[in-house]
């Protein structure tokens, strides 16, 4: 029994190849996590469990996938970092936000039950939506990096003092709300620390700076300050030798994927990873 | 702390929009799926439970996204079809895609112990990938469902014949693939009905036929034998009224969803169907 | 000398093909018109020259195109139609797009100097842009073609009542403008009518309809009140066959192209000119 | 009369925005090109006055378009360079590429007669397509245009070596290409030398090194070896202010565009002309 009458409908597929030679950015975030939020009884402003939840699947994701140089989380979404030499799946778009959203979603409820124990998970399930964006440059890159670390700050901010005038200060929501409208930072650290007796800066980095997550080397002494500015040409070329892609994919086997709460805003958090950029795996620590 | 020196990346964001008035069909892949039949032990040539599952996560979709008019699967595949006339998330691909794939994903690792009790997951998780494809004529999209049902039967006739050649005729695997090369559908037949008495006719329809997914009205007696030809013409409008979108809302929500092994090839499923393609709701059964 | 070093650039070309079963209308559109317009003296509201000149490259686009079914130009605007079934240059949207543009071009400059005898061209020269917009459904054709010759209709009884009013009724462009604010369809025949002793209806057929170019055979009696509504499924199918698509090439190449200014959104016009829509050439008229 | 009920056939118009940051390539070829050289007598292997014509042409589309950096044309193509920063037409692929394909188009047609005084144009008139490609690097955007230059020497050598053979050495076209099978530069070289006293080395640059055309400024003396490897970070910020705008236009308009026949492979063709790449107009050169 032939195929081919009906064969001609694969005509009818699109290819959609991310440009090479950029850095592809796979957002992945949470659908309704307000709904979520109440349903599950997510802590307000910020549920540990929820976040540690988002970490580990997240990890799993960079386990799974190495041609993930570094993903960075805050609340209920993700952006993994494919490197710009990366041709996975031929760079089609569909093939990468799909796997990273399934591969996201199947950890995310495989560990539900580990982070939230007393709580099982029922119907509707939580699941993600997800796509890509392309960055040509290193510095594209790094300023989309920044936007989502700067928007992390602004909502902690703005949440921890909402929540504490609403909590400590015995205000209802519209009273919290109007007495934020048109603050700035500063008024908002004055908030917390004259009436509540809170330093921001106290607060756990989590959850003022968000969680990264990369393969971790021994960190590298800046050689030059303006490291960062040459990089894009430093990067590795495009063509690499199927040896050499072996032997940098053992080195990345082996090594430890970490979440860490940093600032990946300042050059410094980059200087000293340069395999982030480079992709050219770094040195393993010697164990202690 | 202003965020918009960095906001600037979000111009990199590019939209993928589908074309209006076409039907939608994204179309879900197991990933590394030989693997895993290995690795948590898949009957062959077909796990009864596997499938199950499958067609449980299958089901939980097309429940949560009531825009999804039909849906057909086999093997570690389902595809999923939205109406032409849908606007759900704009018609965005990755939206699409993601969610699909998600919500699927979900289910089918939330689902997977009430299958598999005795064999619980382990990492890596199992995960699909995902596309969209868009087809503009109903002609086109049967033809798509028509290609899909033909791929269940060829494989699911290989298959059985193959793993019968080992199984009851003591084969090896390279002697099997030998003995059915060149063969046509009738030989087949013949090789498992003259050395092994089975008859294929009797096989389970789910694995002859896949499985369809889809809400349950009271079947229609077909009209006129070429209601299919015109139902281009028929299908509803694209741009139709809040009230009439929010009865139809509430009549899909009330309607059953149910998991069926048809011939989707021939007329007679989609004639006594219509609202599978005019997007109308049909009446509820009454309950017996 | 290799240039293998060098043709890895080759990977960043993207596809551009356009969904298939789909009508291709690729629209034209002058740049820079108004200059164009005070820079070689066009007559307000309407340069019959000008006009002349669009229609003959147009015609030349249609006949040096024949997968082009029919075309619709007003003003400094052009819609060209390619059947749905056409696969001319696979359906790539930039060689299409670019083929018409130039094609357009080349035979705008090349005719200008028959049509502006006393106005040579100079530098810079008329150009156009171009896109190509696909539509699922001959519904969704014809509403774009009756989309354009609607706005011909407001634009063309808008230009005609202002410049009246500013020509015969002697006011500035400020108080003609202040006078149609606001007014319908039927003031302004009212105004023309009552005012100058104007009957709108008895305007050039060119101006009140603009122009439509098609390949001219035999009229046909319509079959059925609604062939238009199952046109969609008579349509001709995707895959034809060598022999046949020789033949009809060849009916084509025989056809007249003809220049005609006729209501395009009733029934009637498509009713009698099955092969507009159909693709299959209709029958040559006797010369008389 | 209301336009609303055909209008919202504007939804099935897609965006085509091209990459922020990235170098738009718009390349122009001829259609129809071997058919074009026979039906007006082009001189083999290269003649002048088409060569002329296609410079001409491109030269009229620099002019034009201040936001091309740089064009590079052989044969009968011609590719464009929009700087990595424009935002012209904000970036829509069908925008760019069908307006530099219909004012190269126009131009083409326009000053055929100053080219071909006794040869006069016929239908079907000289047309060309275009499309537009991204390169997210200096590397890949140098790489690019040095792959047209290699290709145009690899062509101009086996054509000058081709005809040689055919026209001084009384080959037929057979007798010709069998004899080239197989030879590299060298052995090209040699024939052309040993059997007809041809020095390759002697040939007129337009045709041995294709046609460079851009806003000519003063020469640089180059800083530092490296100065292209650190070009990506030096380019000019994506956003600019509109006064520094304003001020590059104007320069912009008084520098003179020129076409050369210059080695664009080699660092030093754009370590003396930074403007190329950094979209800083440079100085004008005071007239001699």
């Amino acid at each position: 029994m032939a195929n081919s009458k009906f064969e001609y409908v694969r005509n009818f597929e699109t290819t959609d190849f991310l440009l090479p030679n950029t850095w592809i950015v796979v957002r992945v975030d949470g659908r309704g996590f307000t709904k979520m939020c109440s349903k599950y009884g997510f802590e307000k402003p910020n549920d540990r469990r929820a976040l540690d939840l988002m970490n580990a699947a997240a990890k799993a994701v960079v386990t799974e996938l190495p041609e993930i140089t570094i993903a960075y989380g805050v609340s209920d979404e993700y952006s993994f970092v494919f490197h710009k030499a990366s041709t996975l799946f031929e760079r089609r778009a569909s093939k990468l936000v799909s796997t990273v959203v399934s591969t996201f979603t199947a950890n995310y409820v495989f560990s539900w039950s580990a982070h939230f124990p007393e709580t099982p998970l029922s119907h509707p399930l939580p699941s993600f939506d997800g796509r890509a964006v392309c960055y040509p440059s290193v510095e594209n890159l790094r300023d989309y990096m920044s936007w989502r670390q700067v928007d992390c700050h602004i909502n902690n901010l703005y949440n921890t003092t909402f929540w504490s005038l609403i909590r400590l200060g015995g205000l209802d929501n519209k009273e919290a709300e109007k007495t934020l409208a048109g603050t700035l930072a500063a008024d908002k650290n004055e908030i917390l620390f004259s009436r509540f007796s809170i330093n921001y800066n106290n607060e756990p980095e989590m959850l003022k700076k968000g969680s990264v997550i990369f393969r971790d080397y021994e960190l590298v002494e800046p050689k030059s300050p303006n490291i960062t500015q040459t990089i894009d040409a430093q990067a590795e070329p495009i063509q690499q030798s199927k040896t050499q892609k072996e032997k940098d994919k053992k080195s990345r086997a082996k090594a430890r994927v970490v979440v860490e709460h940093l600032d990946i805003i300042k050059d410094d958090f980059w200087d000293r990873r340069p395999w982030l950029l480079s992709n050219k795996p770094g040195k393993i620590p010697k164990e202690t």
